[in-house]
């Protein structure tokens, strides 16, 4: 039993789950969650200990080890009196910043650096003449009380009945009081989060996924739980299969357009991912933040417009990725009992959205310009994606495998087995291209043979210059791999006939 | 020892700290929190159950008993597969419900009716048209990647210069690693929360405080001490005998012009504070959401000013008193090692903020048109300020007692002993008047002869209106507590009477 937990614990503060400096549980408190003798888990941690990679200090507790040195030598040079404030900051910090850590460095990239990096829509195609346009009419009919007065906690009236609008017709019932105005999409799962997860809970994310949910629900000290994804989103056998085995809170997923992997969940899944998910009684969290980017083939409903019953799906949107982040205004929709908490969760983190984005986004809704920006950006995106795919077929050839997406922003691709997409990153930016590394997807940060791609945010020119200088990364790569191969096998030869001798 | 914990629990669960429903640690948890024997808390658990309390449900746990039946019926009748969301709410989530409870209902008041509850600034003093103006130049100068892409997660550059120009006024160093923008008050603390408080930590607020920083604060599971606030502000040699009994994390307090009371910390205290803070090692976060609005008096240095090292002091300030609430911006200095936390908090919590709220308000102090904004409102607020204190000395005379104060939003008026704000307040909604009662202010919501009145919303005609309104409520509400006094002695002497019969 006490190798089972040197084991986990070994493997969290190697994989940098747990932070350095982090306050581990007492004796008492580890043997209360684990429900296991007070002298198993001394006997754990006296193993950890030895093998350096926690330390205790009588009288203020058990702490992940600092890695590097430099850390702790400042501490302990500093005057007495200043304050220390490493150890002050929460599990949640901590937990948090560990897994920061896992984002690339920002380099000093080339000025003429082409990144495919973000997931940052056309800036071209930014709103900026048509709101210059509102505020002014707004102005006239002095709105002044709604663009700078408080907004009500749950969103402005009028912006709350345009997206009602386009829900509608998304077949997406839903009532006043089960729709919420949020300040993007990231706000959201942090509500539902606060709301719903406490400290231990498991909590089932699609893997790989989106950076920012992983961060968030280890920082609430969620037990994340990856369940893989393929090409038809969710494997909802994997899911049924972990359900019969944690009591698990909370499924966060993205049926359409995943990110990073572009899958969409297929309807046969779709339905039996509630029938499984309605058995256990665990609660979904539906991350639909480009469904409105399709550029080929049929929509498919979402799991909120297909829960009958209503009572199951939290359901989440955002204008950031179809229209511009800046405006920071995404929406959750969720049972009426579910929203009037994540209402005061909201009124808890920041007390409203922004009143002037609000009122200037819902008038945009109302004289449908949102309507037809979208029919706009999508045939120019659909182009963009099938640049970046042809580029990658003419460049990259066989040496990288992906799957074209049906819509939304990213293509992701599987570099040949035993490569890293962080060493590849290294060459491309000495190439003048970047793109985000796989491995931030993944629960534990171990799978390096991915790369996403975003083709929305260049002309299609700059996609294909750009994808060019990736096949010549990759070759490089590639090259330098065989290289090292061919060295290393010297040296294993060299070793042999040492040892013949 | 179980007498204690019973005792304790109980408390909790009739001052709806514990909020219905609310699954409590387990036998063995809560004997690992408070370091007892499993038995005593049995037996604790076992006599709460017996005074109908609590309940437990074999394998599912022990909760807080559901005080209206309705919940609870409803729940046994639902069909099985339905979703039961009050199971799956988080504790964070369930104490803010139960502190929410706090809130006075939203009655439907008449349509005339004068609210002093909230500290909302004025509406005629919005800058509708300035930043209409605003609107149109940016746009001609296209600063659309500015206005609508994601602004950096520390906040837009210009504002970040523009905040910078006014602090250094206020002689509070920033440098561009201390300084982050935050949307609002509310989020600030939030974020210092996230960043440094874990579940069980022990966090000194002012008594009374803010109403959302307690909920905040006890959402997050942190132990909520409270400090007496008298005219000169905290009460620091409390604060120090309480630091001496208690390892705390941070100290929650508005020095200047506190909400809800007004006061101001004195000079002395100020630097008492400073010292007692850095001999224990508490960070402190001062809160100066109303600085800038001072009417009399000469301005104070911020404990931010005066704290020389630079490293013991987090300073929050906001847009939302002195220019409008709806914006949604507000800043947070911090030394540089906790400044980087907060920031990856605010990534956690919701990527950025709002970038077209920024740049305009950047342009609008660039042009220097907030300061002229200040001394206009500023004497606008005293005179209403004067105006309330005359027309409380005219219609409530000695049935209140209040401090006037030097700034800010608020007077912090007092009833006569016995007397309950909340029963005033039924009597004032009936005369057309409304304000905030004062055990919303207070972390355990037990003393009620408190009200707070805002002065800054309605002109000078409508305060005199509202506090003659407020006179004659009070002196309906003192009649009734007469006669009602009357009627009981007559029923106590009548029992003296049966008694002697």
């Amino acid at each position: 039993m006490y190798e089972q937990i040197v084991e986990r614990l070994r493997d969290s503060i190697q994989s940098r789950q747990l932070a350095d400096n982090l306050r581990l549980p007492t004796n008492r408190e580890l043997a209360a969650m684990l429900k296991v003798d007070r002298s198993t888990v001394s006997r754990a941690y006296f193993e950890l200990e030895q093998q350096g990679l926690i330390e205790s200090h009588v009288g203020r507790g058990t702490f992940v080890r600092v890695r590097s040195g430099a850390a702790q030598e400042a501490r302990t040079t500093e005057p007495v009196q200043s304050m220390v404030w490493p150890e002050k900051f929460s599990r949640a910090s901590q937990t948090a910043f560990g897994i920061l850590g896992r984002q690339p460095a920002q380099g000093a990239l080339a000025t003429n650096s082409i990144s495919f990096a973000g997931g940052i829509p056309s800036e071209e195609f930014y709103p900026q003449e048509e709101f210059r346009r509102i505020v002014s009419q707004l102005a006239r009919n002095d709105r002044s009380a709604e663009m700078f007065g408080y907004s009500p906690a749950e969103g402005d009236l009028e912006l709350r009945r345009q997206v009602k609008c386009f829900l509608t017709e998304q077949r997406i019932p839903a009532d006043d009081n089960e729709l919420l105005i949020v300040s993007g999409s990231q706000q959201a799962i942090d509500l539902v989060t606060t709301t719903l997860v406490d400290p231990g809970d498991v909590v089932f994310v699609e893997e790989p996924t989106y950076f920012w949910a992983i961060l968030k629900f280890a920082a609430s000290q969620a037990r994340c739980l990856p369940i893989p994804v393929d090409e038809h989103g969710i494997k909802v056998d994997v899911l049924e299969s972990m359900l019969s085995r944690h009591q698990a809170k909370l499924l966060y997923l993205m049926p359409t357009f995943q990110n990073p992997t572009g899958a969409t969940l297929s309807l046969d899944r779709r339905h039996k991912l509630l029938e499984v998910s309605r058995r256990y009684q665990i609660a979904i969290l539906e991350d639909n933040f480009v469904g409105d980017l399709r550029y080929d083939g049929q929509p498919l409903p979402s799991l909120k417009a297909l829960d009958r019953d209503r009572d199951l799906v939290i359901h989440q949107g955002t204008f950031s990725k179809a229209l511009c982040p800046g405006l920071r205004l995404g929406w959750l929709v969720a049972p009426a009992e579910v929203s009037s908490r994540l209402q005061l969760a909201k009124r808890a983190s920041d007390l409203s959205t922004n009143s002037m984005a609000q009122v200037v986004m819902a008038e945009y809704l109302r004289q449908g310009l949102y309507e037809k920006h979208l029919e706009h950006v999508k045939s120019v995106y659909r182009r963009r994606r099938d640049t970046m795919c042809q580029a990658l077929s003419t460049h990259l050839g066989s040496r990288l495998s992906w799957t074209k997406p049906e819509g939304g922003l990213f293509v992701w691709a599987k570099l040949p087995s035993g490569c890293s997409s962080r060493e590849l990153l290294a060459h491309a930016e000495r190439e003048g291209v970047s793109f985000s590394p796989g491995d931030m997807f993944f629960v534990h940060g171990d799978r390096m043979d991915f790369l996403r791609l975003s083709f929305i945010q260049h002309d299609e020119q700059t996609i294909e210059t750009g994808i060019s200088r990736l096949g010549r990364a990759v070759d490089l790569y590639l090259q330098s791999r065989q290289r090292l191969e061919r060295s290393s096998n010297l040296v294993h030869s060299r070793g042999n006939e040492s040892a013949l001798i």
